[in-house]
């Protein structure tokens, strides 16, 4: 068997983590797989024009151009970030993902990368999350979609949705999950230092557990040595 | 009072999200302080020979030229990754950063970016962490250095080491704490929808929390319409 394409669209204005961390976690299951024979993922970043995209944050992230539209992809990310509104207009990068999308295996949105998925119709009649902070645009821009604000990810058939950022960490390794099993999953997470696989019904609007400095004083006077 | 200057050293094999972590971190951090009026981080990529790298994933960074040595930075980040071995050999690299360094206020280590720093004598004397996979490596290599293979990060002074990938969010964010207070670091943490902060003395041993998916069957059910 071949290797698994997964193809993860980005654009100037992407939120880098939405890219780089579902990349890190196919890359990463790949080598688990490797080490054992079997066939993991060839991961791509690709965008409309191609070359170097600038992040959200400033930082600069090479992409490939857009593949041929018969060329057969596994997995669709879309990224998620600032840029997501210059994304929606740009009419290239919108019809090559309605004409890819129907044929992929499955589609799946990390953040605000919702609101481009909403945009070529992938979500129409579906279940979706998105970033906290984008859940009242992409509803109220957005009828046809059922969106629920409150999930670290959404699968809905072929079409799985994430809140943001590092909840497309969460995202990525139950996509790998459901492809190679719990254990590959796990051992990537393990191998990325990560405690918590977060279930996609885990409330997105937990506050962050946050050890006060204070209470911390024990710990930081065993750890530090000023 | 001027944005404080973030460089983070990178190289050819890193690990994507030793970089993209702690960059995300202090830019987000630059995103909360500027709605408030404050000033926040300058947040680099660079590397020997600036241009682009290639990450141990495959993904493309691009990355700056080290800045010249009389330049002031404030805090030094150096990424871990595979490619880690050769950067130890870049007499370039190991030149500037032992140039650099010491007039730092403080110098960060992520994953095996912790050898780099051993092998430019930052870590002697001290107690320091790095990926678990890494740590026996570390204290075989350089004695001089008090190797602790369990914390998600320690700081000893001015010098601070994380765990693998993952935890350099963790300690980006400890740095961000330090810097602006517990509230800016949250708020950071919020936009990135994570939930827990975990604090330098936690053990990165922990094995990842992973719901059974048999276990799972009721959220999935709700969760998902197949």
């Amino acid at each position: 068997m071949r290797d698994r394409h997964v193809v993860i669209v980005g654009y100037d204005g992407l939120q880098t983590l939405d890219a780089a961390g579902p990349f890190e976690v196919f890359a990463g299951a790949s080598t688990v797989t490797a080490a054992r024979g079997g066939t993991g993922y060839r991961v791509e970043l690709v965008s409309s024009a191609g070359g170097v995209l600038r992040a959200e944050s400033g930082m600069g992230l090479c992409s490939g151009p857009l593949p041929r539209r018969d060329r057969t992809v596994d997995t669709l990310v879309l990224a998620g970030g600032s840029g997501v509104g210059a994304a929606r207009q740009d009419t290239a990068l919108v019809s090559w993902i309605r004409a890819v999308a129907p044929r992929c295996r499955r589609v799946a949105t990390v953040c605000s990368g919702a609101l481009l998925a909403a945009e070529c119709g992938l979500l129409d009649g579906r279940r979706a999350t998105t970033h906290w902070s984008r859940a009242g645009q992409l509803a109220e821009e957005f009828p046809a979609v059922a969106v629920d604000p409150d999930p670290i990810y959404i699968r809905d058939g072929r079409v799985w949705t994430s809140a943001g950022v590092t909840a497309g960490i969460d995202l990525a390794l139950a996509l790998v999950e459901d492809d190679l099993g719990t254990d590959v999953a796990r051992t990537v997470a393990r191998w990325l230092v990560m405690f918590l696989h977060r279930p996609g019904g885990q409330t997105q609007f937990a506050s962050p557990v946050w050890v006060p400095r204070a209470d911390r004083s024990p710990v930081r006077a065993a750890q530090e040595r000023v």
